[in-house]
């Protein structure tokens, strides 16, 4: 059976803030720039699930990506739409909310809710069209 | 001389909320949804600024669109990018920064700082790839 | 009260043949090119929809755009989205479905179910990135 | 000799359907949703082919991305645009076609046609912006 | 008969120098800043056609946009595409090649070979993504 | 520590040509096509640096994507923009200006300037929107 890579992608829009609370805001201005502005700013973020498996030789499917979409809004972007990365997001407390720390979390979201004979390949985060991060889980 | 519209398209990233504070909780969710949210969200904006006038015949511009990006760095971008749009912006206090409004705040700050024989045209705002306001200052 | 415009912007996926029955298939083939292959061919439509009006002063908004979206799934999408547009579309019958006569079957399925103070301004048809058609009433 | 990729990018316009036809159409709709409307839909499909060589030392080219495009329409392109993959498509016959078993048969097209000492290295078959396939040949 | 615009688009890449040759390269310079390199830099131009006219009640189309594919090819792109903007084209001569005034250039080439009862109604002419001209033969 | 790669997208515009002076015209335009059109052509090339490492527990990033930013304007971008990759690249005299020996030369110019920590991954470097050159530095 050939392996295939699917993918889904799916977007939403949030706010967020760069800083540690035990840096002073110098300290936090020099190291994330207008990225730490207190009053926060935000983004539209676009995020790519790749999953890799079998065609099912029934269905011609390595996994239907209306039920991929329909886990991500159940496990990922209900939490993160519309809402502070920083305030709103239980799984994401205590964790500063870069792209990369976010593309992290989504995969441990992501990962234990798959179909098991299904692999979490690759996941894309996107936070503008200019600047993104890419996970594989190593 | 022909009359051209040239066009420059800039871009920031900016948190906001739709919200009256003279409405509750439950009217402001039930006017804007999840765009209430209390601890904000953003997006990345897109702003295409769009000028019309004569073609210079020795310089074959109608305007010079490095000159519009940084007329519009100093006006509008600056004050906007990395900002909360209820709370960082002076010449948005008071106002509900839907798309709409933030549109024609944004003709109001360009509209005089350009050369008085330039016409500005029309301004495209998209808040998202699939959300736009249209403001041509009527 | 300035005026504005909001673009709402949806998608389908459906397919389509160009042909008239009265004609022989050579002479469809003349006119419509691989267009009129019998057995059909498809597109990702995109639909941009922009209606024009006063903005409301309590909401700040000229319509609310997840209410045009809904209003566009029950009126148009729901009937074109994974259809043919030949035989599936009750309002194309004796329609040849080229682009330009779609969007003008669009207009006239959301102009009467707009709100009476809101202006259907202009819609864009997307049939591929490269080719479109735009009609604003007239 | 440094190792890079090329990659060329082309696209056609298709009718399909996802359907068995030793289910019955209730089980279809189960499985295959909207997607198995008997009367077929369509899409925009973006395929991009990679491939992988040495850098000939004479051209800088792994590979001629003009020779590769002619190659990729006489053997996919000539056969899909503006085709019904389930009816006008010899070697999609008796196949599904999901976006999975499309990259995975457009891949045995592809493979035998090219250079010995090049390697195609991956397909990324869009079936529409938000869902893909991707194939490297396991 | 509805009155329906129809847009094809095309692209060509060319390069191009900005400077007047009784000016000194200082003032070129100071003008035109790197577009005055002398030895040139180029773009992938973008090019959106808009044609106007009623919808023909036998064929559907407005125009047919693979004939005014293969007019664009014939008049425009052709002489154009991987050519010097400032030496290769002969419609060009004298004229300083800004985004302007290829806009007008090309509206001047194209509007005399259309269909008498066919309206040239726009161009859009895309330097960059983020830098463009629009025209409207006024 | 999860190992993530960061990817940050800039662009440039510039004159190039195909072609081998030690070759005739005639076989310069065989193997190069309008590519070795004498007066230059020209692109908008974009340019993905993706870089990996690990997430730095303190910021939450790999690297500084502004700094990335300004490393890759200094070290590459201030060289090719507006420039002519064949007359006024230092480091790519004596080479034909094709994607594959651009995407390596770029390679060869950032990789001995980022930090020590972190591993140059990926180049995708596209000239147009349909070609595009990939390297890993294998």
């Amino acid at each position: 059976m050939p392996r295939v890579r699917v993918t889904r992608s799916v977007h939403f829009s949030a706010a967020h803030r760069l800083h540690r609370t035990e840096w002073s805001e110098v300290r936090n201005r020099e190291i994330f720039g207008d990225c730490s502005n207190p009053n926060w700013h935000g983004h539209n973020y676009e995020l790519d699930v790749t999953v890799e498996g079998d065609i099912d030789p029934e269905t011609g499917y390595v996994l239907d990506l209306n039920g991929l979409k329909e886990l991500l809004r159940g496990s990922v972007i209900g939490d993160l739409d519309h809402r502070n990365l920083n305030l709103d997001v239980e799984w994401m407390m205590g964790t500063i909310p870069t792209t990369e720390n976010l593309v992290v979390a989504i995969w441990n979201r992501i990962r234990p809710r798959l179909p098991e004979e299904i692999l979490l390949r690759r996941l894309v985060l996107r936070e503008t069209p200019r600047n993104w991060a890419e996970y594989e889980g190593g």
